[in-house]
């Protein structure tokens, strides 16, 4: 049986690069030869122990790479073809991808609703941090990549930037709205790149860290507020005249930015959730209106499937949004506990680091 | 300057029948006769000094009555027309009108958004359990009564019915989807009934009360769980064969009951939240599935206006769902300090309580 | 090869039973036995020559069944069960399917949006009046009856059903709302119980057969217009207080019935459509404003899919409507072109035909 | 009594500069002294009597003016603020208004649905090409001018830009949407604006004209299309590789130009409608898929009200559309009679004509 180098799981504070058996393909899958992939925010909390996965899962969920092998039920594509699958892999026949619940096709519960999550690549199932990579239901998860387009213009879009923007779309936002990203972290910036896509007028970015307020307003932001400065919501009630904003985006995953969002919040506004949170949450009662403030809370999983990944590489190649300086850093797979060891601590103004194997 | 009586707030736990002048009608008022009125779960907060309001006040938020005086500039209406007018009188004019926000009027900040809720009767200005009730805005906030109903039968129209019918409505129901109605007092009766008119097929009605769990199902409840007799987590997992409700409507406002419609709730699904709360809330992580469940929150202010006044007549018209079951007892305005004592201590079964001055 | 009989299109004007070679079962299929199925007026289309089909073609699209054989990529069901598929039978991994629009998914065009049409049974490929059907993407399709249904019970869901309610559904019926349906034969009838399950208050039934005006008030109609008898335009119109309807539903295909639609529908008001049309159709200028009125037409094509499906017969199995009225007459397949020549005339006030190999 | 100049509508063809009373102001009115205005498409339809008003109507319903006078129960503005108002006026108090469809507020059934359109100024009441304009419901109506913009800069948002906006709006464009624009005029202009605001990715500008062609480009059009060189329907499905467009905008009110929008929807598109028609239109059966493709068509009257104006000068202020490219020529009101001429025979490239009294 053939071998290949995976970055797997050991225990909290190892992931380590392993052979594997490269994967048997079963009769709706593809076998993807990967050529690039990158480490997210979600693989360092694996990496801590502080998302659970099993010990000796292959780490990654944002695949580029090169058809290998189709499973003998595959129609619609052939092998050599460039490819990306998005993050999250609905089945498609589903009864959550059927009832437009796409991303909460859980592995375990494919023909019930049961368990939450559609998450499978690097959760439940191997991922792409490794010389090749399953896809299940290849049918609704392959897409080809443009000729036009390298696989670093691409690489964002399995995961940070269809989780970005999904806080821009969950949020409905509206033309001439005003909104808040808390956070410029990859997927803030994304959320902020998304809200000017979706037409907000004001766009007010916060984070800390001075690259990312710069980053935020290269792709959009009409106003930065850095948190060490100024209370941040003191100055977004200031920023909007008292109105507070449409539309507050958490792309961080804390209490502190959670409830932030809930206090610049207009009656009527809608808090839209991209962060993975790892505490409870606390609602304070006043922000909340005691309940009737109209608001909405709304949390978003990265929708996947190859049609949303077509209409992000739709994005990239109008040219409306460039994603390529998010790409900071360059490792071989090799050389990916190095990789993670820069990328945990946050080293060097590190926002994403493209692997190839 | 004549003079009416009318239940005021004195200090936490005394609301008191005294004198006090008939208002001026200014030019887009009218003043209405009340002819019937009823004591809500939300005046007791008051009497307990819970929710607070201005002492001197008068109560109440439910108005039916006669056209007494019109404003000068109040086109459209005339004079000894029978009307009742919404809990919540949105002006029509202010900007969060405008913007598809009309409960979040506020008074004070017609013009903008600042402060939250459009609930002036008996909050900000006084209300209607009096002999006569200034209603603001009459041209947006006026709705005739048909000869065929009684003051009894709409009754419930200005805020029990509104706000019920409104958590089916916010919570998004689909034909065939499961719902839960947490708590089955006047407002999560109006909840069940609701759930029924938008298509859901199972609607399962919470409570301990067997009087309230009798009138849920004959208001549209396929399932009673009695929460003293069994856990209703549990027992709402077992009847959807584990997979969760679809919509879980929260009408109490309390954390257990917040709590356990976010526990219930499947992927991708809406909690409809109805509930005054009078504490902080906490969002537990596991049943939030730390953000990655697609899961929406959303409160909602009993919706107010003429023509939502106007539709919900039209339902108790055509008879699809008869609320007058919901009215247990009948006090004359002067004996509204009797009627609080009951309905304060929720004594001899009873829903809701008609006053008639 | 096995062989079985199949009713199928032989040249316009006849449909004759003939044995064919019972399918073989490819890796994503399902090989039912029919139990039961029916003639749908569309087949009555396809019989005239006015919808064009393939010579030698089976016909029809609402089966009843027990699964055969199943395609060996297909899990989650059992050779034994008794099932039912809907008339559209989406892939789930389309593109039309991944772009929330899965009754557009086209057999030729399964990975684009090319043609129209995600009907296959009966139109491309073979359908089930037979003793045996072949349903593609298996997975995605097949929903399991539960016991306590009988065939009867749930012989409409597949198309009559879906399609009716789908009028009130894309039509955004809102509780209170005023609602027309033009023609009530099944599909009418179904989109007047779907108005009623949507929480329409005033629902006016438009026929000229008094046996379909009665089943329509059983079905939820408020009021009835014999369009023999009256100019049924002028008597929505009047019924309404001159305010027009806020949804009206076609649900014949006919210029005549198109623009009464639009004729009383209400300035912001919804035309929802689902006849299927064979003359080009006109819209008259003042009817439509000029275009200033934001009006909307919607077309829908019955949704399938086996969530729909699961949830059609959940209504079903809650007793909330009651469609087993709507089976008139029962026939064995043997005796199908009998129960064309019935169908096809509209006689002995025949709604709907059971048939039984 | 105080006179004014004013252009009225003499007779079909002609419209003159006349003398006509300073309006009396209502209770709920406010006098504007008029700085600047325009000339819409829509007023050459009412010069060549294609578009009835009455004899001796002042015509314009772009204003930007001076508040010179309040009625006694207007409240929060004041005397010398500069303001505009929208083309659309609605009351906030009418049914339509208080059932979300504010466009739809006719002057004459302020109380209910019955007459369509709520534009008034110019139509239905005296507008404002001339020296003085009285604004009904003016709390709903009057949107101060931010004092970093100039009257040129927020000429276009009474109607070119809010009825532009809408066919994106109404369209419910997506990222990553492809987009048609039929006809490059001023409103088409600001539909292809308003489609690259809401994130569309490919936008498709027809037009035969190079400089609107030209103007497209610089407000977001990705791909232009001259009808002249080459058949539009043929060229949008080459674009589009046969897919179609998932929303084409029809912002001319022509047969050819609504057929040819039909033609290039993808099937689950939507037809989104500006223009004015003056015929009745023919929907060909087959584009419209005989009612099967889950089609919209979807009409949109400009949007109005105070909020939506500063909401559209919030995106001017933004700097994120400049529109002052589209004021291609000016006149002070005494030579409106030229502007017409000019205009209305589209001599010199004009685009917008601003006049100043």
């Amino acid at each position: 049986m053939a071998k290949m180098k995976a970055a797997i799981f050991a225990e909290p504070g190892r992931i380590v690069l392993d052979d594997k058996p490269i994967p048997e393909v079963g009769p709706l899958d593809a076998l993807l030869r990967i050529t690039t992939t990158t480490i997210c925010g979600t693989d360092v909390h694996i990496l801590k122990g502080e998302y659970p996965v099993a010990r000796g899962l292959t780490i990654g969920h944002e695949p580029v790479g090169i058809i290998e092998r189709l499973g003998r039920a595959v129609e619609g594509f052939h092998e050599g073809q460039r490819v990306i699958a998005g993050a999250i892999t609905p089945s498609g026949y589903s009864a959550a991808c059927l009832c437009g619940c796409a991303s909460q096709d859980g592995a375990g519960t494919k023909h019930g609703f049961k368990a939450a999550g559609g998450w499978k690549f690097g959760n439940t199932i191997d991922g792409c941090q490794a010389e090749y990579l399953l896809v299940p239901d290849a049918m609704a998860n392959l897409a080809p990549v443009p000729d036009a387009l390298t696989d670093e213009e691409v690489l964002m879009c399995p995961d940070i930037m269809s989780t970005g923007f999904s806080g821009a779309e969950s949020g409905e936002i509206r033309i001439g709205d005003a909104v808040v990203v808390f956070a410029q972290g990859p997927i803030g910036l994304c959320a902020t790149a998304g809200a000017k896509l979706r037409g907000a007028t004001m766009i007010i970015a916060v984070d800390s860290v001075p690259a990312r307020l710069a980053a935020a307003r290269s792709l959009g932001a009409s106003h930065t507020v850095d948190f060490n400065a100024v209370d941040p919501v003191a100055e977004i009630m200031r920023l909007t005249d008292g109105r507070g904003v449409d539309v507050a985006i958490e792309a961080l995953g804390t209490q502190a930015t959670f409830e932030a969002a809930l206090r610049v919040l207009r009656p009527g506004g809608t808090l839209s959730s991209l962060g993975v949170y790892s505490t409870d949450l606390s609602i304070p009662l006043g922000p909340f209106a005691a309940g009737l403030a109209d608001l909405k809370i709304v949390t978003t999983l990265c929708p996947g499937g190859k049609e949303r990944m077509r209409r992000l590489m739709s994005v990239i190649a109008s040219g409306r949004i460039d994603l390529k300086p998010l790409v900071t850093h360059r490792f071989k797979l090799d050389q990916i506990e190095a990789a993670y060891e820069l990328f945990g601590h946050q080293r060097d103004g590190v926002l994403k680091i493209a692997i190839t194997p």
